[in-house]
């Protein structure tokens, strides 16, 4: 028996070289822009330009010279107009106004904008209103509402570093740089392999979709395809198998084939027709006892330089393998932030066998009390979709009465 | 000048018809159950079948009968095998015992499971091990290691709750049930569109692709498309204008007609050539100043009957009002967990314009102090991609000494 800790370990390694592999950016993909979201950056991003491209103006007003400013109030002809997207920008001539548009250039000499709200212009918004004059109430210091070419970011500064998740904002400042296409980190490929003579899909039943005697619909497929979308992992094949060794085989070695990753549940157990553990066993693999429940049994095994992480069979117990086990890897993979439990204080007593770290399926409300949901048995899949937790009940804990604070983990 | 209060809630009022149809379920759509990991449910899903389908073994071990194992150790003859996903299942004879896999259906009148463990069975794994006895050391009462059938969900029960964002767990559960596809509520259709003359797409510019003169990347549209993505709705129209109100006026018909909500950049402050605020104030459209720093203009209006929401256009300005005003409302549609606050000490001193609540840019570190990043000019939008928060400063305050705790949003 060992703990979760050293299994947590014993994993990490296994699973180590893939995610270094995919840190290193030497398979990274350059998707447009619009679909980077979510995606990690495999490398630094330098900015092609500066930001903002060009000095410009913060406000709708009037661009002026300093010098012209300097006593106020001060009357100015207003010789032309600097509107945003403009081609042409007129030349500023000292002791005059450019009408100016937050965004429009800023030509050379001009240092200043005097927001239109400093000035006796009463009628702003209609077109064209050079030609006139304009009386100037106050104003700031040289500088005031311009802003400078490259003040964001000049040319060659980091735009956005390697390894962060790419966020609206980081898009934003991509897309203002004018890049059209970011490296980013391949997704994690993962198989999914379930296992189980008994295990039949929806609609793979009888006609009447009533699954036939003894058998099962399969949760864990579902389950563990989901999970690995959700940790932003791609799946690249997900197939069931029966019993039948040659059958799971074949199955694997298109799975390691295919997949950074293979994750199969099922057959590991100390029962006959245990397909992994009569498959992975001759190739070097090991099955380990964990103390914990639900998942006492976990197995491992390097395929053709592929890992095999498999899980016990039943649905809880796959799902509480992946929650424990692998999720913080896959999560780290693809640059989401570690999750950290929280702590609850428990409604009911709860007892806990000793020497297993048990996972409870809980409740957690919002006035920090977590309340057990159904019992520990490990094929209680309707009562794990109740839940919105896991309680952690420490290894040589056996019993706790209510009110007890434990480890919570959100689902 | 109104408040951030009220114009949140000005939003949410012009929004919630939107969001009560698609709570209503009206326009559900039916996904395959692999499609459907992090949609809403539109309704109820009951059980269509026992959960357990039916009684099985909670173990590998030997099926027998309660009273056969009343007096220990008792040795039997095993005179079958109860194979998991076995569709003759032989029926159960007192004063024997079955071999049971686990999840292997137990026949009627066998009521208690022995684990292998507690018997004298050295060699477990190899096939067919009937016609040999077993000695039980250890029995448990009735009922011990059966699970029976309904005894996590009985047809007709509750499976998932209209409501729920589905996770693995509910996928699983569903899977479980041989539900092959779920209701869940169609998404929120979103337009966007942004607006100047300034504006181009990256690749859009000369054929050297750096912009010609006074021209601007466009960093709205890609920050604001990925902004609904990230909130879990959907785009069906992202389109930039120039200050053309006619060419305005023809993208907001074609969003309206294709879209729950529109979403627009810039054209809404007080200059010239302010396309938003041209077209849709002669439709009942109202521009507000809120009191808040970036994203002072905000503006509203209802147009052929869909909601439309304008934010300032400075990349800044954009990405704060989408965070404040927009993204709860498009997190709740998609049943995900409000975001809440967290409090950061702050490591420098800050000032804050007198009347508005600032949001400023600022990097949380892990031990809860927090830094702001660049200054408030809404233009910095390098600088808002190395944020990880934004820093709340409340409307009456003007200055913060370093070390004062304030309201931090994290990205």
């Amino acid at each position: 028996m060992i703990s979760v800790e050293d299994h947590a370990e014993r994993v990490r390694k296994l699973v180590e070289p893939v995610l270094t592999r995919l840190r290193s950016g030497e398979d990274a993909e350059q998707p447009a822009l619009d679909d980077a979201l979510g995606r990690v950056l495999a490398r630094d991003v330098l900015s092609p330009v500066d930001l903002p491209l060009f000095r410009n103006s913060q406000m709708d007003g009037y661009a002026v010279g300093s010098a012209d400013v300097a006593t106020l109030p001060v009357t100015l002809p207003v010789v032309g107009e600097l509107a945003a997207g403009g081609t042409a920008t007129p030349a500023f001539v000292p002791g005059t106004a450019l009408r100016v548009m937050t965004g429009a250039p800023v030509p050379p000499g001009a240092d200043v904008v005097v927001p239109v709200e400093e000035t006796d212009t009463l009628e702003w918004p209609e077109r064209g209103l050079t030609g006139q004059s304009v009386t100037i109430h106050r104003a700031g210091p040289s500088g005031r509402y311009v802003r400078e070419r490259g003040s964001d970011l000049r040319t060659g500064e980091l735009l956005a570093p390697a390894g962060v998740r790419l966020a609206p904002r980081h898009l934003g400042a991509l897309a203002a740089a004018g890049v059209r296409s970011v490296p980013v980190r391949r997704r994690l490929r993962v198989a999914v392999l379930t296992t189980g003579a008994e295990l039949i899909g929806a609609g793979d039943g009888r006609a009447d979709d009533a699954p036939a005697a003894g058998k099962i619909f399969d949760a864990n497929l579902t389950s563990l395809v989901a999970a690995v979308h959700e940790c932003g992992a791609e799946v690249v094949l997900a197939e069931r198998s029966g019993d039948d060794t040659a059958e799971f085989a074949g199955l694997l070695a298109r799975a390691t084939s295919a997949a950074d990753l293979v994750l199969t549940s099922g057959g590991i157990s100390r029962g006959a027709y245990e397909v992994v553990r009569e498959t992975t066993e001759p190739l070097g693999g090991s099955i380990v006892h964990v103390g914990m429940q639900p998942g006492r049994p976990q197995a491992t095994a390097l395929v053709d330089g592929v890992p095999v992480l498999s899980f016990p069979g039943n649905p809880v117990s796959t799902q509480v393998s992946f929650l424990v086990f692998l999720r913080p890897l896959l999560r780290e993979a693809a640059g989401l932030p570690a999750l950290q439990p929280v702590t609850g204080a428990l409604t009911t007593a709860v007892e806990s066998p000793e020497g297993k770290r048990q996972f409870l399926r809980g409740i957690l409300s919002p006035d920090g009390t977590v309340t057990t949901v159904a019992g520990p048995s490990s094929h209680l899949v309707a009562a794990m979709a109740r839940a919105n937790a896991l309680i952690e009940i420490p290894t040589q804990t056996t019993s706790l009465a209510a009110g007890a604070n434990v480890r919570v983990w959100i689902l």
